[in-house]
């Protein structure tokens, strides 16, 4: 749940500050399972997902520094989603069984018709 | 979608400018149909239903002089198009068979697990 | 899954002839459930309402004699199939404890956004 | 996410030792708001339902003293919420403002079109 | 909503004239945002899919010339709609910077069970 | 809906004897429509579904030889579902035009946040 503004000719009356409420799903993909027969810990995903979330939950985004420099769209939310979800996988606060995985789907959906989604592989994420 | 903040110690983080998307929707119910068949005609419905949120859509309520002396909290907005909606019914724009609707419901919707809903007689709107 | 064309000068495009899907939900209500723990036995439920809606599905309603008094908008159509559900319990297709059923709620869903709904108690249907 | 097994020949395939993953929600209705503009506070109700239902998740219910003497149907476990719900509440576990909640409707969802919800008064719970 | 019949010994009673709703969905997708932060314009988008769009709605699509080499099933439909969707990409009714979208998905939605999606990249579409 | 526990330290609560109740998704592709212009028989791809489903259904799956060597998640189980379809779609249960089917998506849905997917080539499904 984030209030925020957006810069653009395109944005129209999105231009004001307003808000908006994203439900985040992430989908994680690996070719084998491992021996647990699972994908992830989804205790722990969740855990992760909640952690990442919370930095940007509740807040006036146009006031976060560490999004300055971006218009903070629901597709360039999602890509920051995925960076700080890869980030968490490869600090092990998913377990070493999620080093496994390859490629994360992160969708943030406002509504039945809007939403958008970044998809890409765990080497595409920022650093 | 609208940016807002929470007055009250029960708010938490709510307390910060925040902001939410809502789904808004309106039943209408009447005891017998119209000659058509119908309850309303759902495309003035829609359109009125658009016309009353669009005074709230893309917004800080904080700055909203007509919702200054309360906390607009999903409860509280879900009377306020209750509200409005039955002064759409009475000036005649859903026309005017949709006179004869008894009871309207009104739910707003953040995310599949938080909604609220404001479900009473035409007879209970504010003036 | 119906063909259809509705009579009326509010229903503009409508009057053509075209179609529509609903999805079908009912929903049995008594004030104390069966001796097995249960308000209607919902394998039971499902054939009935199978049996009624095959009555209406994959046709023409413009060329149904049993409705050519009416126009057969999505509120008219769920009338119809809470008087034939009642019919169905009244038989005994949902079995000797659905007589205990006080109220039925017939919805039928066009899309996210268009619905209608006939709630109504057994003793107000069609005989 | 239970395991049970059902009592009674309308039950055909479900009288083995089977499961169920349900999906629970409250609905909570009083006829004002409280101070702060809300019905409850969204978070003690939450996590009062997580503490309900914690003593039923990943459990056989076969083998729970307190449901011996029923059958745990979808039905039958919407009410066991409800009473345990209104327990809560009695409490004070929803704070004190919840006192003043009038109904509760809990409903327990398999799927799409498999649900039963026990829909009632506070005053109508076993003490 | 459209009224169709189908030909084929495969389908049974839907060779009788008969009708569906279809919710309808495109996902857009291009390996880099463009310059606002964003995939395209919904605005715009929602504007040319609802263009496309009215010229199947509240029709017959038996007597459509545009249609009469083929079977309008649900899969055909939704190819139909991929391709006017890419022409007007290529008109520009999305804006120029929807010439970088690279590839499609159209979802025509019946039901929660029964779908069928084209997925496929902008320069598979019929010129 | 079955029962099963879980074995491995990961699965917490879950290695008790508990439940699930799976909303079962099969999504097939193939690169071009057959000669009546779908991609399957929708009535025979449900029939082969439900008769592998019915396999595993109302059953305790701790007792199923045919799974004794593996941890019954719900990913081991989405590939289990996968195989079985292959099978019938090689054995002509989906009609001689299934065979061109390439890939299949098999889905298993607990809840709106729980579930998993396999999703793969024919070739790819155990002998």
């Amino acid at each position: 749940m984030i209030a925020h503004s957006l810069k653009g000719a395109v944005f129209g009356p999105a231009a004001r500050l307003h808000g908006a409420t994203y439900v985040v799903d992430v989908e994680f993909r690996r070719p084998t399972l491992d021996a647990d027969g699972i994908v992830v810990d989804i205790g722990l995903a969740t855990k992760a997902l909640h952690e990442v979330l919370a930095d940007l939950n509740y807040r006036n985004l146009d006031e976060e520094s560490s999004l300055s420099s971006v218009n903070t769209t629901t597709e360039v939310l999602a890509r920051v989603v995925f960076d700080r979800m890869v980030r968490a996988i490869r600090r092990g606060s998913l377990g070493l069984g999620a080093r496994e995985v390859e490629s994360l789907r992160v969708t943030l959906q406002e509504s039945h018709v809007a939403w958008a989604a970044f998809d890409g592989k765990i080497g595409e994420a920022a650093p």
